[in-house]
């Protein structure tokens, strides 16, 4: 027994049977001890930016960690950006990252770098095995770490400490640690402001708090009290549709966030940091809450959100459950040339029971949550920390996690560029995701972005950093060069078309939208 | 004039015309402050990861720097890997990266990262603009200090220093530094030393003297005293071929590296670290040349080589130029299928006066450095950080560096994967690249290594983790659909052709060479 034995054997006893991979030579022992081990499923990415998305997916849709395998600093500098969101998501998750060899580091190879510091922005806990005989405790430290937080916990095996024979036994895994209890004290304050300001109480839901009992209760206290429901400006993951309470998201740009939350005096917590602008405009606040709301917290990150509403149900009294909001069919049935809007309505309209939606359309599919509150119940996952590039792995995570329903990637082009390479582990795992790419080739956002500073007319520089023409990418041949079928719809009749036999047939499929 | 016009014009004014660029919202004042100023050229890549390996490709052909436009930490992160890459190669670089406004960090904003921690280990120079009134300053002190070290200098923006107007007069333009002389001592060191052993010195040229006046010096030096010459491992720019002394490239492989050194006393380092073996393996040594083997260093990196080397033979003096090595026509005619010697022999007897090979082949064109050394006159680069994923952007950089020259890329299909979005920029920009992918399917190298662990066979997980067929990537369809020209070639006859076709027509082509 090497430690990269006991590094699998550890994670396996803790439950992490998936592995999201890109390894290189410093690993070579570690993939020598999973192949060892057929019961870990080891899933590869041709860059390491689908290794952490998948790995962000897989966890917020499984519940718990998998891991991950990384070559080296290049190789975790290549997932640092998913690995962000995957922090803003707190999404557990056991990273590990390979590195030379101890007694190497001195000679500052080519491939040396400084993992620790590349790591720490990312990481909610960091450590570094120092030896065969650590791997076991520091795998085990990280399972445990990253299930309680929950969040990404970085582990760095040096390649000697893989190879070397442990002399110490396996490590035996205690059960994970699962959310601590939310503070009474906190449940009561919540309970007493809300009696307090009738009305005039919103309720901010993030994390765990977005699905499951949690989620359940929220929407019986909102409907007792008339509290109104929030979720964050970027959801990790919620509970939408039939049957589910209605949660407003915040809305991304400022001035409608600032409207949003205009009229409240409280705003409850429930795993969720207090909602602030996501970038800073000169004369505009940063805090999107007025000054005169109070911010309570039920329960923190890490915190039993579930228990807390509960025992806020408990002091408070419910109501019956949200009655359900419109049926989509009631949009119409949009016809000739496709728009954004089109293709929000139809995939309401048509996407099945249970589907989890990836959406990173950002500008593109505005108006998909709110059609979406009476359509088929969904999990509905967005880009929690705004580094583009992580919808097309996040649905192979989730994919990955949930056999048997459909994953539905809504893409715009621009961040889709980023990580495309995440459509050849959908094919070859033969994953069940459909991506909808929207291709309004250009980074529209920044485009209003530009606008909202003062510039009405692009000239060339701008033009060219803010467009994506010329030449305009061809979404089907990429895809069909990765190994997933593809097609391109510029009418509404035609997607529609496409998009009912893609969600009928198994596997994964990809659709051009012509925008 | 805001801070960002500063910026542009400090940037203007050393001479850095060139940037490279994928902007977001915090970017957007540098981004109209750049469309203020047409003669700044900007080039857009579709991932970071592009827009740095350009610019490494960009500034060790054209010898000074180009600037980046990042968008805040995770932009940053996406560019790490080439950033890694460039820093090993010391490349001057301009590294812009942008970030909030100061007074909006401390609420924690979802794009909000340590974008110092995330920097620091790619940088030879960092430093975060204070506030409007600072940024010229900042830019001018980064433009010196990527071209005095050379190497990296990150400069961070924040937003509201670049929004805001700045009270300081444009900053003066000093003229920019160049080396600084090599000590002299130092050279009569090496004298002393390349006189008392004859027949057993080395000399390791890296960095700047691996071309121009450098490295002629060296060859006409080491004619007249039996000195073998030797580049790095991993090539940052070299120029080769007729008129060119032979240079012995350090083997990757630890066995063979170790044999080529074995036998000096000596080893003379020009603008080169000692050379190290790039991993450390189990019973291997992880320095290069033998215990009795003396280092000196004629020059560091940041210091004259040229006149370093011009110092050792006014003492020495010096021989003729060397003779050229065989032309490649003499290793024949191959025929049939299609190898990878046959694709080196093929292409060295075809490539035109004057290319820049961009080499990311990996384990597929070992046999093409030896067999140039008599081909036409080229200059020759390679992956100097071991972090994958730079050849088709530092084709890029290359091409723009180097108008009327053509760019040729020896890519590995595995690496090339990780960045195939920089295709999109060569048709963009009509960069004169032809790109040659050796699509053997697999992660050939890691395979190998995979063996010298002593895994023979290999299960399902390992298989998974180290071959790139099913399903097999489709090289041709991937690059259509970036707007570059492709074929596909399995014999030498439809190679050749296909070679021969896209070396005489402009733009970029690429060629999937079925291994």
């Amino acid at each position: 027994m090497n430690g990269a034995d006991h590094l699998c054997d550890v994670l396996l006893a803790h439950g992490v049977d998936v592995c999201f991979a890109n390894p290189g030579t410093s690993e070579m022992h570690f993939v020598a001890a999973l192949d060892r081990r057929p019961q870990m499923r080891c899933i590869l990415g041709l860059s390491e930016g689908v290794v952490t998305g998948a790995a962000d997916g897989y966890g917020r849709m499984a519940g718990k960690p998998a891991a991950t395998l990384l070559h080296t600093g290049p190789g975790l500098a290549n997932g640092l950006a998913n690995l962000h969101n995957a922090r803003r998501a707190r999404t557990p998750i056991v990273n590990v990252v390979g590195d030379h060899a101890a007694y190497h580091l001195h000679f500052d190879a080519p491939l040396t770098s400084d993992i620790e510091s590349f790591a720490r922005p990312v990481s909610h806990w960091l450590r570094r095995a120092s030896g065969p005989d650590d791997v076991g405790p520091t795998a085990r430290a990280a399972c445990e770490a990253a299930v309680a937080l929950p969040g990404v916990a970085t582990v760095i095996l040096p390649a000697d400490a893989a190879w070397s024979a442990a002399s110490t036994p396996p490590v035996e895994p205690h059960p994970p640690l699962g959310p601590v209890a939310a503070d009474p004290g906190a449940i009561r304050a919540v309970a007493e402001a809300v009696r307090r300001a009738p009305g005039r109480v919103g309720m901010l839901l993030g994390g765990r708090a977005g699905h499951g009992e949690a989620l359940a209760a929220a929407g019986r206290i909102a409907r007792r009290h008339g509290i109104r429901l929030f979720g964050e400006v970027l959801i990790g993951r919620m509970e939408r549709g039939r049957g589910h309470p209605p949660v407003t998201r915040i809305p991304y740009p400022i001035d409608l966030a600032l409207a949003a939350l205009a009229d409240l005096d409280v705003l409850v917590l429930v795993d969720a940091p207090p909602p602030v602008a996501f970038f800073a405009y000169p004369g505009k606040p940063s805090r999107l809450t007025p000054g005169t709301c109070a911010l309570l917290t039920l329960a923190r990150p890490g915190e039993d959100a579930a228990s807390a509403l509960q025992g806020l149900a408990d002091i408070l009294g419910t109501g019956p459950a949200a009655g359900d909001g419109p049926a989509p069919a009631e949009a119409g049935t949009p016809g000739g040339a496709l728009s954004e809007d089109a293709v929000a309505v139809i995939l309401a309209q048509a996407m099945p029971e249970q589907a989890v939606i990836c959406d990173e359309a950002l500008t593109s599919a505005r108006r998909f949550y709110a059609l979406t509150q009476g359509a088929a119940p969904h999990d509905y996952l967005m880009n929690t920390g705004g580094a583009i590039g992580i919808g097309i792995p996040l649905a192979c995570g989730a994919a990955v996690a949930c056999p048997g329903r459909k994953t539905i990637a809504l893409q715009a082009d621009g961040s889709g560029l980023y990580t495309l390479q995440g459509l050849w582990t959908q094919a070859r795992e033969a994953l069940d995701v459909v991506t909808i790419v929207f291709a309004n080739r250009a980074y529209a956002i920044l485009q209003g972005e530009m606008r909202a500073v003062g510039v009405t007319r692009f000239g060339r520089n701008a033009e060219r950093m803010l467009t994506l023409d010329e030449p305009a990418l061809d979404w089907v041949a990429l895809a069909r060069g990765f190994g997933v079928e593809a097609a391109r719809a510029s009418t509404c009749e035609a997607f529609r078309d496409v998009l009912g036999a893609a969600l009928k047939r198994p596997g994964p499929f990809l659709i051009e939208a012509v925008l």
